[in-house]
């Protein structure tokens, strides 16, 4: 499809169907009978019963399988500040996606305000109607504060998947290409380009998982103690990364790596670079919709495994493939918290997807539409909580 | 079916099926084509849509069509202040009949805050994902409040149904039983029993279709100037209603009155009462279950018209009959107000949907499920809308 009718398509697709999403019944109501029993009188007992045992609320009402996407509308996709109603196309996608990879019921709630106070206390208020929260398309700062927050104040699970979802997914496709390339995984020189949101939770995510050395680069230069520029989450980062030290640019830090992971922008990776890397290395460039370098040219210039941000070119780095089954599992285990242990867990689950027999240079990562993955990623997530949940109890 | 069947019924049923909603997509996701349409890439250039000009939203999303059904659990049928989650069975019920009735798509936000500023906050915020609000089941006098404030702040309808959907098939509950007992509906005698929202709301929509001499009674008794225990809706009441100045109980309110109208409690009207009223009473016995008079006894002591608020009685007044027309009507129309105008047009809307012929001492009103109601209500307030559009700018 070009880009002029794949965006007239998609304005057309919207506007016959209003929009993407509605709120149906599961139970039918064609008698008094019927009435009775979904409304009052009978509902009465329903609320009764609720209200001596408020966890019932999860059994006897729709709550346990509910997701809240929720967004200011700050930083949505590439378009960045466009405000809380201009979002909702993408947090409905985001819902019919909850829906049918995981069966979750997902409702967008798109916020008309940027202050963290309030954004935080009108989720927290909202937590009788949902068993988790999906924070979607929030700015940094502000998110890490959001999340920071709601993780500390509610009973249940949160996750910004811009930030864990992508983290995830990079790890799974990196375990999958460390083998391709016939690695050792932990002595691996890592060099992450973008040092927002995404870059900090993937550098976060990949150390979790064993990988030591790690260097993040901002558009200012090479994330390192002592710099002026830093903001207070990447001088906590300069702390753990950036082992030996290095200053300067992309160009000085990719000297001798073996792994290149871009959430920047366009053409951000020169081929010439590559060429500084260490034998196979492997790039991840996942600027959408144009990449830091395009594959043709990376593999041109050495790359022994190359993953985009794109459908259509192999191994897309797609955070599909992990939002539905982190829910799904989480919501399963009844996890108040979706912690490291399970994000890892999941990275492990889609890398698994892919059997020893697919796994190849053009194959590192299951497809965006694959079925298999979600219930793959909500069974690691569960068993994981049910462990944790286990080893904090023999703790005690 | 009996109490305890009706019981373990409702529950079952709300168990088997996890609750009674779920949010599902209009549209198909099969292929990486339908994915790029209705998720990223195609989704971006819908967004920049809305970003351009946000009415859009109500057009190419869900938006349009979406109601929030919001409580915070303190006023629930008449189980009372039983919390926000517990709350969840009803406004689930809510949302299906929404749907039923209006195809109008509703979502339950139980807050976990009694606080006015924070519920008025909470809501003004999520005006970008709801093109109408409907409260539910919020306590007096903070639902006065709340409902007064969101009508000055927000740019969307708001609707409290406890207070106006009762008023309003009171209403036509009474336009079609004054018809039977063949009288001048504008000298009618009225007294109303209970002087909290219901009653003080249906106080103001009758006097706003015509009718002049009106009693509200409270607990404390009749409400009338100078009376130390009025608060402050009540103040305003005693100033517009009790014409001839009654003062005590509703003993003495009820001499010479043509209809009484209950939204109290189980038994408060006593047959001997019924015998003090004006030849031909209408007797309106609306406390849930147990009315303030049985149907039976009603009639056995000279009521020409009784209507409940039970199903297994002739002349149910249910709310159902009036909110999802209203709310259907109101968005078709693009309304950003429910006004008075309009919930009179409603009343007369449902009571037109008994036909001269049908017309009947025990059938003033439609059944419940009756689904032409709805239709009828939602051309009648979409029509008053427009003709106060019109005559607003004309005055312009």
């Amino acid at each position: 499809m070009t880009k002029t009718n794949l965006k007239k398509e998609a304005i057309n697709l919207h506007r016959r169907h209003s929009g993407k999403l509605e709120v149906v019944s599961k139970v039918e109501v064609n008698s008094e009978s019927d009435l009775s029993l979904v409304y009052t009188p009978g509902v009465a007992d329903v609320c009764r019963v609720i209200a001596d045992d408020e966890k019932e609320a999860d059994t006897l009402t729709s709550r346990g399988n509910m997701v809240a996407i929720v967004t200011d509308g700050t930083a949505v996709l590439g378009l960045g500040d466009i405000g809380p109603k201009a979002a909702l196309p993408v947090m409905e996608g985001k819902s019919i996606l909850f829906k049918k990879f995981a069966g979750l019921d997902a409702f967008p709630l798109c916020l008309d305000t940027k202050n963290v106070d309030e954004i935080v206390a009108i989720i927290k208020a909202l937590q009788p109607s949902f068993a988790g929260v999906n924070l979607e398309d929030i700015s940094a700062p502000r998110c890490f504060e959001i999340e920071e927050r709601l993780k500390k104040e509610l009973d249940i699970p949160v996750f910004h998947d811009d930030q864990h979802g992508t983290a995830i997914v990079v790890l799974a496709a990196l375990i999958n290409a460390v083998k391709v390339v016939g690695k050792k995984h932990r002595n691996l020189k890592i060099v992450i380009n973008g040092a927002g949101a995404a870059g900090i939770a993937i550098a976060k995510l990949l150390m979790k998982a064993g990988y030591k050395d790690i260097t993040l680069v901002s558009l200012e230069g090479v994330v390192c103690k002592g710099e002026k520029w830093l903001n207070p989450m990447q001088e906590e980062m300069a702390a753990i990364t950036n082992l030996t030290g290095i200053h300067g640019t992309l160009k000085e830090a990719i000297v001798g790596a073996d792994v290149f992971i871009g959430v920047s922008g366009p053409g951000a990776l020169k081929a010439d670079y590559i060429h500084t890397m260490k034998e196979k290395p492997i790039v991840f460039a996942m600027a959408n919709p144009i990449p830091e370098i395009y594959p043709e040219e990376a593999l041109a210039a050495g790359a022994a495994v190359v993953g985009t941000g794109r459908s259509d070119y192999p191994n897309q780095v797609n955070n599909l493939l992990a939002f539905p089954g982190i829910f799904r599992g989480a919501l399963d285990a009844k996890a108040k918290d979706i912690t490291m242990e399970m994000k890892v867990a999941a990275a492990h689950a889609i890398a698994e997807v892919v059997s020893e027999k697919e796994l190849h240079a053009n194959f590192i990562i299951p497809k965006a539409l694959d079925e298999r993955v979600a219930t793959a990623v909500a069974k690691a997530v569960e068993a994981t909580t049910i462990l944790e949940t286990k080893g904090k109890s023999s703790v005690c």
